[in-house]
């Protein structure tokens, strides 16, 4: 029996494990081009009028703790933004403010989860959904996404899986089943017609649904967003978003949660949760009430998200094109979010694994991207189109060299 | 099988329990004073140089993603703190930022506790350390504060308890021996003599020692505090600090760790809790930036503690006195935090538990306090004496008329 616990082995963000790498070569003095950390924040500034709602919540002097469950402001403003942006109806006691979408996540799979449980993922997924399933004794089912379909979902593959495990006796085993809308890292746009599916699929097993939109308003290039609550009226579902991504302030670290239904497994599911929300006794004050005035004024927000997708997609755009003339690599259309995540033709290049691809370009070119293989989707690479052009397209020239040298 | 997880049902804060009843109370147009929360910043502002350094931060746009394991400004002032007031010799990487005391108890059981793993914990405790540690499987060895000896820990029980597992072949299961000091719920400051034999005891049976010490520089009436970690040199343990107390920002929600030592068990953990910052990305980026001036601008904290610990002492000592008229209640003087924590002397009052005496005078006079059983110790009330004079004046004679009514 060893000093830590088991589980704790199941903590590790796969996105950081070539930071160290990188670090170390930064400090030899080479220059290194991150295009790893999904943080729109650190390229384009907070909007102005958030920073200003903050500052005016520190000058009147709100940093006590707060509701456990979040500022009244704050949880009627979402209330209010899901009825105007989706036409919603909730009461904002349906709402659990968290820190960061990172701690909805923990709390959820701690309240949901017991050994040998399972959750349903598809792959390629957002890598810390399964640290939190498997610190709390949880394995996933993993799907996949289609990648010769844009990567949307395989509902036969899926109906099948699931048949399975109804006869394996297994469902109950199953406590949830998140897709991630847009998704992180292909950029896919879910067509409304799946999600319709996947709601009469969870309704017909009884599986809880939930759906992370933490980049519901950043969308481009034509798609249609469509939010999972506006599909799952009368059965139990999550929403999980947060201030990170379309509201552009990843470091406030202020997520949510919503449970807008009223069945029994909703309200004792948002019950537990407000308990936790009371163990660690409140979020960071001054931010929630920046997230209030961020979320509450509309108008200011209208302005600030359609110049900032203008300007995310076009770099994602920009970035597509110069990777589309890389032979090595295929690519779908991204259509919302801000990642490229192109498939490598590893064996031309003479590579083992996407991982050995990764730590090479590093090494070789300064260019830091992040594996496939840490969002269960080997043979990949993952690529933010955060930058300005100029830097984007030193790196994309790097990467095509990279290819070229190896496949050449 | 339910739908919740077994372990959800351990997510309770017991401090809070009574709220939805005092809520209630005022809805109805009642008139309730709270001494329930212990939040300084509620009734004392955060000091002005700290929200100056916060809204700094926000104006330079410091509002992306910080280094998972805090920012290195901060890890810094916190490794330069420990220099200056406690003369101890660690580095910045031995730090590690947490969302509140509260994140870095959550990690440090999923990190160290395995289902029937055990940790030792003094009652009357904080109650947030039982959750933690049950929603992670494991259970709580109570050992009792020695109220005859002012609520310092009786060593030859203690060792008692220890022999016994030690004999039972469990010792290995005990995975932290947890003191909170000085402490809530009692204002007790440990004796260094105790606090050697605690170090000598843990170093003999090979136990992690862990040290809330989040009111380390709220100290008064002559009371002495020493850092475990002055005593611990060698030795494996874990100090845990923030901003909230002896900052007086409990809304930052900024926590940290230190695991000092060098040792195989030491940097086992760290590298782990390192891992577990990387899942949930970062802190509070502006916030962490406010800490790094609050901790690291000595001259402005030494006026503001100085400042801080004359109001809250001359509270307490306040409420003390008052309290001491009362002749069903008997209380230890208290030395540091701003707890009261009196033993009351239900059989004579008529009162069937701590539990029923909170709710009733709740009920009857619109006194919120906290029932004892949360920390532990049933037959005591917890008081938080923080609200100004004229309000706590108020409320004790309130809880004086109360016990008078009921005593007859």
């Amino acid at each position: 029996m060893g000093f830590l616990s088991d589980r704790s082995v199941f903590a590790q963000n796969a996105i950081e494990m070539e930071d160290p790498t990188a670090e170390e070569l930064v400090k030899e003095g080479k220059k290194v081009v991150h295009l790893n950390r999904g943080d729109p924040t650190y390229y384009i500034p907070t909007p102005r009028y958030e920073i200003d709602a903050y500052i005016k919540a520190l000058k009147d002097k709100k940093t006590y703790y707060s509701r456990a469950q979040g500022i009244i402001e704050l949880t009627n403003a979402i209330s209010k933004r899901y009825k105007l942006m989706y036409d919603l109806d909730f009461t904002e006691d349906k709402v659990l403010v968290t820190q960061g979408v990172s701690e909805a996540l923990s709390i959820i799979n701690s309240a949901l989860i017991n050994n040998d449980d399972k959750g349903i993922l598809f792959s390629p997924y957002y890598p810390p959904y399964l640290p939190y399933l498997r610190l709390n004794g949880g394995s996933a089912i993993i799907e996949q996404y289609d990648e010769k379909n844009d990567w949307n979902i395989h509902i036969e593959n899926l109906k099948k899986s699931l048949l399975y495990f109804k006869k394996e006796n297994k469902i109950e085993r199953i406590k949830y089943l998140l897709i991630t809308n847009p998704n992180n890292p292909t950029g896919t746009v879910l067509k409304e017609s799946i999600l319709e599916e996947i709601v009469e699929i969870a309704n017909e097993y009884n599986i809880m649904l939930i759906s992370d939109e933490i980049y519901d308003e950043i969308i481009f290039n034509n798609a249609k967003f469509t939010s999972l609550s506006k599909l799952a009226k009368g059965i139990p579902h999550i929403i999980l978003n947060g201030m990170s991504k379309s509201y552009n302030a990843t470091g406030f670290r202020i997520g949510y949660i919503i449970i807008p239904e009223e069945d029994k497994k909703s309200n004792e599911l948002r019950k537990t949760l407000y308990n936790y929300t009371t163990v660690r006794v409140s979020s960071n004050t001054p931010a929630e009430y920046a997230a209030a005035e961020a979320i509450g004024n509309i108008r200011e927000h209208k302005k600030a998200i359609k110049s900032m997708v203008k300007t995310i997609s076009e770099r994602v755009n920009y970035t597509y094109k110069l990777l589309k003339r890389n032979k090595y690599l295929s690519i779908a259309e991204p259509k919302g979010a801000y990642y490229l995540f192109p498939r490598i033709d590893l064996d031309t290049l003479g590579f083992k694994s996407d991982i050995e691809f990764v730590d090479k370009l590093l090494k070789e070119k300064g260019i830091q991207v992040v594996w496939g293989s840490a969002f269960g989707a080997p043979n990949h690479i993952r690529i933010v189109a955060l930058a300005p052009k100029p830097i984007l397209k030193y790196a994309v020239e790097k990467i095509n060299e990279f290819c070229d040298e190896h496949g050449g």
